[in-house]
């Protein structure tokens, strides 16, 4: 396969840089992969795991000349990032970033970009409750999504690129507005991501153990696992929209409660039948 | 291995009932089973599995000589099923039920039975959101927790032979008493059920469809794919309990609110650091 970038720089050796780092290899998408990090530690380990070729400090000298620019550092530092990089990287780069949410750093992007614009926002939907660049896998890509902003002012060849970048790594592309992104997102995984911490919360509250825990509980409750720093940065970048979201949960557990205390037999059925058919639609 | 019983009676031909009947055959735990059911057809497909050697309609004449009985109907039914039994089964006979709740179900007993009692509740912590006959297996119950009510006024022989049971189709046994399992259980089963019904809910009404799902939302709301009657069963067996989490959940919620409305990232921050730890402690 022919390479799709000749030089590609990733800021940020955690899970999703180091793992992109990894598949573009496996891939042949990229002549040379080169990290930036701000801890020698992980980009030592990341160079380690084969994840990057050459692992570098100073990311104004590094983005100097790179054909394509990953931003994998948590969502809050991806707008002060991405002002590093526009002074410094030409005119001809493109960079994407594969944060969890989309509105604030895409909306700033069209502030300080002009059109035709090279930076596109990327949110590659993968990942687990797992990070850093010793879990990274070259696979992690594959059979996922990558939500790609669909925002009329992008360069069209450097979106065709991205595209091929994210098919290439096995991720099938839907482009999304930015901010239906962030307001879908909130509903799939950043009030559900909340709903593990407090069901787990509740749960240790009331003195649980692992020997009144099923399946179901640990299932529910994973993602809560994961990092709380990158969390609270996902849900302090999409406030509004996490906050309607709780306030829907909220009205749908009074809807439960006052089918509860009335001892409604035909409401009770009527929302678990709500549900599962809710379910199903989502993931028809 | 020796059988534990000789004539088992297993009343309700689903999925707990009917995968408890290959187990116990297939760790000769039992001489006989026998299925009783209200429909012929869940029988059949019961006898077509193996899952029992003998189906009839008749709960009164089977319940008549059986060594143990075991109520595998829904949670509403186990009651006056119990009292059927009581008016016709020898003073040997062991009954069992495997309802999700157990404060009401095993009050009951205490009330209706003569100390010390033969009936012993139990709750074995298997099963998927699927139902019925056709997806009973032999290996429901292995590597399983099942809990046992912890009641003194239980026959002492009687809870020996059922712990043997468990045991012996894989489960581990813990002993638990009936008002705190349902407290427990509200807070690690049945409110995380209605959660997973409520989010799935929250994303159908904001349009959500499959290309915005990861894993997360996937694993969330999978057992909200189980059966709305038998869930809406266990949730009005144990409305308190299940209310006072819900208000417990809305309370914790509240505090992700006021934390994002002020953008406090020490508080988010705290939050979900908490719902990790919580999570590690219950299920260490």
């Amino acid at each position: 396969m022919e390479p799709i970038f000749n030089r590609v720089v990733i800021v940020g050796a955690g899970l999703l840089g180091a793992s992109l780092g990894l598949a573009l290899q496996k891939q042949g998408a990229a002549q040379a992969v080169i990290g930036v990090g701000r801890r020698q530690s992980s980009l030592d380990t990341a160079l380690a795991r084969g994840a990057i070729q050459e692992g570098s400090l100073d990311l104004a000298t590094a983005a100097n000349d790179a054909d394509l620019i990953v931003i994998a550092t948590p969502a809050s530092t991806v707008r002060p990032t991405l002002d590093q990089i526009q002074a410094r990287c030409s005119e001809k780069t493109i960079v994407i970033d594969v944060a969890s949410t989309k509105a604030d750093i895409c909306a700033h992007a069209a502030r300080q970009w002009t059109a035709p614009r090279r930076f596109i926002g990327c949110h590659p939907m993968a990942g687990s409750e797992k990070s850093g660049p010793e879990h990274a896998t070259a696979n992690l890509y594959e059979g996922s999504v990558c939500l790609i902003e669909d925002t009329p002012d992008l360069d069209p060849a450097a979106l065709s690129q991205v595209h091929a970048l994210w098919k290439r790594v096995g991720a099938r592309v839907v482009s999304v507005e930015p901010e239906l992104h962030d307001a879908l997102l909130a509903r799939t995984s950043h009030v559900p991501h909340i709903m593990a911490s407090v069901l787990a919360l509740s749960a240790a509250q009331k003195g649980a153990t692992s020997d009144v825990v099923g399946n179901g509980f640990r299932d529910m409750t994973r993602v809560a696992a994961g990092s709380p720093e990158m969390w609270r940065d996902i849900v302090l970048t999409n406030r509004e929209a996490i906050s309607e979201g709780l306030n829907d949960i909220k009205q749908h557990l009074d809807a439960f409660l006052d089918a509860l205390a009335a001892g409604d037999d035909v409401a009770l059925t009527a929302l678990f039948e709500g549900g599962k058919k809710a379910r199903q639609k989502v993931l028809s």
